[in-house]
């Protein structure tokens, strides 16, 4: 039976939520992971070091036991510099949304002015802080992402010294962006690897499946398999996870977000495998975030064997129910207890 | 206040189900329609005469005391001429799916050969009785219209006397093919008017919008509006209202279907106002229906009145309920009682 060992896997982009739901979720990511860039996109958003730091206690009280580093983030405002050194240590990365753009979201940035920014930016790449972008337009929802592709050019030459993260990039032509500028890097989820709009909607309409930005054509997955199979150095694995209540999922108006953190893992082993690509899992989702990020690996491994995995039809603790992608489905690798 | 009186309308392109959603929605659409094209994907599909005229039986229970002339369809298998000569006058056209491409299409198509095509197409030329098409490939979701057009080219080509309808088209593409040749006409639906993927998943996740074909771009729907509000000769309104039981739309694995039976004229009559084209409503919801199939207009006039309009949050009989599209949205314009 074939073993597949990753040493420190970590999530660089997960969304854990608060109070109950957080209970649920961050022991799920925390058993498998050795840390994760936590988004701030909480109500009302974490954009001051005490709700900051606050946030990071209760995190890590709902963790368990487990060894798990929560990297966190600021949400994305005009900050003084002085404001900025002072936190600097208890973040990895400012994250900034457009306004409006996904979940908890309004009070994001409303036009793209690259003088109005640049104070912040600036002492940012001063303070070496990594930006970390939701990149879309507030344009037709197949088109947010190139539409916003502009965007991320132009930051990326205003401030060549900004390390900038696109975040979960979703079509050929980030892809191609992404490795235009040195100092633009890109992180990818597990079901952008995996799904494209004909598994939302193709047949029957999938809610578990939908999230932003949506997942794309055939053409922009092989792109995103390829770039992420190859262990490409700026290309780093974060999930997206984003859970929300099954009864949200599940009804008009539905929330947008795939609940991942439990079986991504897994579904990348399964997918390097099929590429032959399993000697790069490790570049993608560890080593070019250490790279990256500067992070330290910390002496968790995860080993997978080749043996069949039902996927829960849900998680749930206390009044919390979590439906993950690919419910009741089989996953062809497991991870050793 | 303004009033709009439309003379005979006419859908077609119906879905009236069976049973108890039969007996809640069929008297919704004979209210204010004369009449119907009535779809028959019906679990088995309506393929014999015996089963034909009795569903025709069942609708004219259902319909009230309403002037509504339910005009029935066979669903396209390979039939012989004499088949085809009996059953003649007591259908209006043959609706022919490609296999699995909506809900209960499984036995439809799977080949598009205009060889094996030819004897059943050849009598439906020699008969007159029109070949109404669901096109679409089973390629990705956004493209299986634009995949199907060569096939509704070749069959145009190649039987040059038969009426063909490209039924419910929602790509400029399909807009620009129809006008190409003499022997294709085009039905439109109220939602591929009105909405455009954005309104499916561009915010939240909304099921009741999700349908078969799929809604598309913004400029798709641009040239959908501009032939129709042209009133252009080819062209009619085809509602595909199509009801799913609210908790099969709210919930995972969703039905594809949207109602707009009830508020299907209302919202024509908003669309056309607010495109400066009233003057073309009377041609897209029946004199051009009538030219094509040689119907005959009842005397049944309907009366639309510039007052806001409250769309139901549902409508419901018995044990059935269904959603409206725009539930709960104010229309402009009200039909006079």
């Amino acid at each position: 039976m074939q073993t597949v060992i990753l040493n420190s896997p970590f999530d660089m982009h997960l969304h854990l939520r608060d109070d109950e739901m957080l209970k649920l979720v961050a022991p799920l990511s925390s058993k498998t992971f050795s840390g994760a860039l936590i988004m701030p996109n909480l109500m009302p958003p974490v954009d001051a070091k005490e709700a900051l730091l606050f946030y990071k206690q209760r995190i890590k009280k709902a963790i368990g036991d487990n060894d798990f580093a929560p990297m966190m983030t600021l949400f994305f405002k005009n900050y003084s510099k002085e404001f900025l050194e002072d936190i600097k240590d208890e973040i990895i990365a400012v994250k900034l949304y457009p306004a409006g753009i996904t979940t908890n979201s309004d009070g994001g940035v409303e036009v793209f002015d690259t003088v109005e920014l640049a104070p912040t930016l600036n002492a940012m790449s001063e303070l070496n802080i990594p930006l970390s972008i939701h990149g879309e337009s507030n344009g037709y929802v197949m088109d947010r992402e190139t539409e916003f592709l502009p965007v991320y050019e132009s930051l990326a030459i205003a401030f060549p010294k900004l390390k900038i993260i696109m975040e979960h990039i979703t079509t050929k032509e980030a892809v191609d962006l992404v490795q235009k500028y040195d100092n633009l890097y890109a992180t990818i989820t597990a079901h952008h690897l995996t799904l494209t709009l004909d598994d939302v909607l193709g047949n029957m309409l999938k809610p578990h499946l939908f999230c932003k930005p949506i997942v794309k054509s055939y053409k922009d997955r092989e792109a995103l398999v390829k770039i992420a199979t190859s262990g490409h150095p700026k290309i780093m694995f974060g999930s997206d996870s984003a859970p929300h209540l099954k009864e949200n999922k599940e009804k008009d108006n539905a929330a947008a977000g795939i609940f991942t953190a439990p079986i991504a893992l897994q579904i990348l082993v399964q997918l390097f495998n099929d590429n032959n690509k399993l000697e790069n899992l490790q570049k993608f989702v560890s080593d070019n975030a250490c790279n990256i990020y500067g992070l330290k690996p910390n002496k968790k491994t995860i080993t997978f064997k080749e043996k069949d995995f039902k996927i829960p039809d849900f998680y749930e603790k206390g009044t919390q129910k979590v439906v993950p992608m690919y419910a009741g489905e089989i996953l062809k690798w497991s991870i050793e207890a």
